[in-house]
């Protein structure tokens, strides 16, 4: 049943005028969800809107037996996206800043998100504060950059550097990488709200997902 | 002694190269500094820098003492800024959006600090979840922001229904208002980060300042 | 040994007087029983008492195995629960409401209880507060409710919204839907009891039978 | 201004409407709040609805220098609640039943401000389970509530044995009473969400009002 | 190597004058030992020591192993103890009260451990407070205990009723019994430590160990 | 209004039948309490019990008038206690044994009111286990001890130590000396928790009292 | 009364033995003990020991009043430290670092510390991790030291950068300095334990002391 | 591609310029990376460094894999090292002290990079403080050492006794050994900071690598 601005499919109420309100349609979080339901939402959201339809978090098999029955997307296992119908790019630089290669995989769903959405992106990879002149061999790209996304563990002192060192916004992305007093992400997590550099925003532990459409938001002003 | 990029004033070091590198000259957190601290700080970034300079938390006292050794700037006392050489308006379109009256000192700060960088602003307050036709009533203002800071204590709602309502930046500011379970702003700042609204991103508690920070960043991109 | 008021199993002594004070006979806590023990019990139950007898989060298997043994019941997967001899309907409205696909399982031991002990469940699903419109969709259902059982993961932001659209109680339950910030549903508990509309009361994390049980007492007076 | 719903005072928008959906008129959190801004409130209230109006936890000095400005309100001093317009008795009896003497100013205000939008209050005190003979001794009041609303602090299992005994609502009230480990409040608070006793809810820590306004809402039914 | 007061096994030094000191020999805690090092450990305390020896939380497979190389000892699986040379009693009588089943296995252990080394246990079990009648019928039990372990999960409010109804030491256990707010006893845990009850004391999370050994330490003096 | 069991004094049940089920008269906890209460209550518990009539951390200014109104009790200023009617020693010896010179109070409670309920005892103060040798001159008033109190804050590693050189009940109460890590006596309650000497028991923070009443219970048994 | 190894004085029992140890005399800590006890202490460790006598966490009317009594000694009021007999200068190199002027307090305990027990100190101020060239330009300094202390507050980043650029011990030092998600030094408590840099140890909060005792006991191998 | 001070593989950078700086080459965190990774970061460090080579918390299978495509390593199973070039002794004594049997992987961790880097090890097991003469007996080893590490789970207390018997520094490393409320050695890790010795650090819970590190950091000073 269709009613204004969602449909019913009983189980669920996509919500089909989100793309109206705010310029991309309602994004699928994939957990929990039957490969049944992943098709009835993403059908509907891909008749009743025209832009991109993304699902996140999907593993393989769910993701090939979704495809099978709603062909056109396309899966990126190691951010465990689908993407139906990626947005043209709409000059918008993003530069994504991993602190160690166990970030990977956030920054792999940050930048495949960003991308499914028409941002452009560039990755910086392993560029921890223990070895700093690392990070500051890269300040070039950074200042290229029309937003930063800091994805960063354990203590999650990147951005606070990062932020000393570019005036665009800048995302700070905390990971559950480490172990004890790192408590799964919530170190970082407070270390990244406390951060004595001005004006850094956080998301929520292990969220690409969440910083990509952060971007996204800014891209869209 | 000045080296290249800041001033050893001996028991501080002004960074006066973040102008250059950030656009605006640093901004001074007035907590835990004497008079003297803050007089010998602005004054080094007054001299080294072109642009506003900003003491944030300052009380009435110190900061007629301040202003009476450093003439030129301006107090308020409600957002507890102090201000000089306050920025020209950069045509960035800023809603300051306040869940309750009890919100008001930290909405007051965020608004000051904003307009003082360039921003200008926008305030509507006392429009939280539990009548929500409130906020409703405000669509269009949202609509013609360029960035919305949404700040709210207690349960921490309306940033989720904000972020359902615009496309642009949303930065969700928790607040210590409320008691038992609202833990000093602890819950509104976890469900912030959990919010349902995609790409919304968090400050600090009580922040107003970080937030304008935040959208400073936006609109210096 | 039958006593006044229990029977004494020896490992087990069912309340076989909680029928006649409080209207209800005991209901059963499946996890760490064996159907060993759940059949004892419910056999006491059904020979002591009159009314519906309930066992909660019973898996297919060990729901078979106890129906082996105690013919008569009915088992519903989804909400995992055991009903042997449900009660005729009360003529108390309740509504459950969910705010996401994933709280479904909650959401469907919820309206399973109260069905089972007598009440008159309508649910509404999917309605979370990124996307309002669609709960305003629902306001003469609501409306119509005598009790609106509230489930929410995440911010746990919807009884807020709910709980100032309609007058009725309003029984929070939170889930352990999200990730990271979440906290496994201590972020939606928190942020239900700190709520900003009047009158929310709020149960166990993924307790759809406590909010079932809570509509209960409320029918019963 | 008045728009539809609410009245915009600028600093703050009473929600007008609330009445006619919820049954009540909004009721006024007091702190944080000046004078200025209750009495504005206030009056906004008393012209644009017909029902009682409450201001809770007011302290004696601002009390009276609002009711010199707003006449014809009553101040509960114990209760911290100022009153205008107190409703009719309903015919709802409501127990009101506190663990020990220090409890005494949350019951205070639970039963004010139940009093004053019409219930009826039985209030039954210091019967905590360490001598639980006292609180046998009152079964036969606590059967001919309509709900019950348990106070307690320290361990909070007041709510779990009132619970196994009557078979009507019962709300529980954790308060931060008692020292260390109580955490004031926050213990007894999870034991009451954790209560072995089916279907008991449970509002924030000290607030006698939201037991209150969920027995106005189970009355409401 | 033998000195004085320890054997010097390399990995480990089994404490032998434990049992002058403390009238008991040195208990093994089992989890992260291999059936090499129990062994050892076994043989040097059954060769140094003429008291019972015990080995605490160990499964079947490894009990054997170790029976197998060290006979004459006990394995009871229930309580996962392991004894030789179990004590004759000395005539103190020790309740072990559980609120419930899921208890039992905590039950278990301070039964056996306590019997182990001399005290004579009667077990009382599934007497939660929300039936407390069940728990009234046991008091002439109760007040013929030299001592009384109070074991219970949930909200822990067994201690509480019990120690208000006997004078003899009340030994309480929190269990992990339960989900959501319980969290995994630290709820239990604190209600405990925080009981209006006078005189309670408390013992680690799920150990029926420690509340046996504390029983040991009273019958001891 | 005298039930059986207890006094009605309206707002206050004063348990009377205490004395006959535990060995001794309610013990008041004052905080909380004004002075008209705790006559009151004090007053009913001397007439209708026989044995010593305790109420806790009362400052010298309250118990001055209350012992205006109710005389033949007793003030220590430095326990913070009130005593009527102390009782005659029962021959039970208590060590109570501190590891810091700050942890004075809470040993001066522990001492105070285990000498009004008729115990002996000794006190041992500064033996913190950095200076181990301390605490080992003392193994002989150790020995004769028939109940040791260990108090400590900080790392609170005492009753550890003391717990593996004696046989008797070792009670341990964690204190809120220190600062940072120590939470205010939390690190210390949860190091007491988790002692490697086994039988330790732990009661709450700061709380001579309990402690003392814990062997009190041990005494009568 | 003098034993081997301490002093008793009944009320305390100073570690006279410590000194031969530890390599210096027991520090007493100030806050808790009257200027009577600090005199008493202090005079028995100048008459039994050799070395600096220090008292911690003295203000200045305690100090003066214990220096009017014990003569020799010298307060420091922002290290809030009082010494006698301070040490010749042992030929070790400390570098004392702090990242901002709010740190200086807890900067000025642990360099007033250090020196008093015969380090050499030398101070860097305000480097914090925002401005990283501010550090960058004090590598010299650092490379001289033989260990640094590392003193943040806010999201304690400091110790990862300067963990990465010398080889020395770095011993970090999280502070208070900050508000909401700091929480009071916790969180760059945790960030500090986190570090990706290796070697990183941690001290308690605000532990000025605690750091330069550390490096007291590097200097002594 | 190498760049001054690391060498950038796309996916990682291997700080080469740490050596210089720190006096090691950067040790590799084997969770979370794959074989390709490890072998290429250490072909990296093996070919630009000429120190020894470790990755740390490597399982037997991917340790022969690394070890088949880079040979010359040694992989030690119940450390989880892999060593490359290990380095000669530097003759730093260092004592590795743990309290219980079941600490011991973390004291082989320990052991074993502290070997790798040239520091003397000596290893004293099983000296738990319920036995504190097992400790004593070892003063003269503990004498002998220019640093120790002391290893303990549950409630942490080593560390504090043997503070109190060395002056040489001592680092402390909290395990996660223990159950309930122990919390994964987060009680240990507070205790420890939390010691009443003066001068012990504190690392993460369960990294003996972290302990070995910091001591290397003492040894190279």
């Amino acid at each position: 049943m269709s009613e204004p601005g969602f449909t019913d499919l009983g189980w669920a109420r996509p919500d089909t005028a989100r793309e109206a309100r705010l310029g991309l349609p309602e994004v699928v979080y994939g957990p929990g969800k039957s490969v049944e339901q992943i098709v009835g939402i993403v059908a509907t959201l891909l008749a009743e809107n025209t832009g991109p339809v993304l699902v996140t978090r999907v593993e393989p098999d769910a993701a090939a037996a979704v495809l099978a029955r709603v062909p056109g997307g396309v899966h990126d296992p190691e951010a465990r996206l689908l993407v139906w119908r990626r947005a043209a790019a709409v000059g918008f630089a993003l530069a994504v800043v991993a602190a160690g290669t166990a970030d990977g995989a956030v920054a792999a769903e940050a930048a495949a998100v960003a991308t499914a959405v028409g941002l452009t992106v560039t990755r910086i990879s392993d560029v921890g504060v223990a070895g700093v002149h690392r990070l500051l061999a890269e300040q070039e790209r950074l200042a290229a950059a029309d937003a930063v996304i800091c994805i960063a563990g354990m203590e999650g002192a990147l951005p606070s550097v990062v932020g000393g060192l570019v005036g665009c916004p800048v995302i700070a992305v905390p990971t559950s990488v480490g172990y004890g007093a790192t408590f799964e992400g919530v170190t970082a997590l407070l270390a990244m709200l406390s951060s004595c550099a001005t004006g850094i925003v956080v998301v929520n532990i292990d969220s690409g997902f969440s910083a990509a459409m952060a971007a996204f938001r800014m891209a869209h002003t």
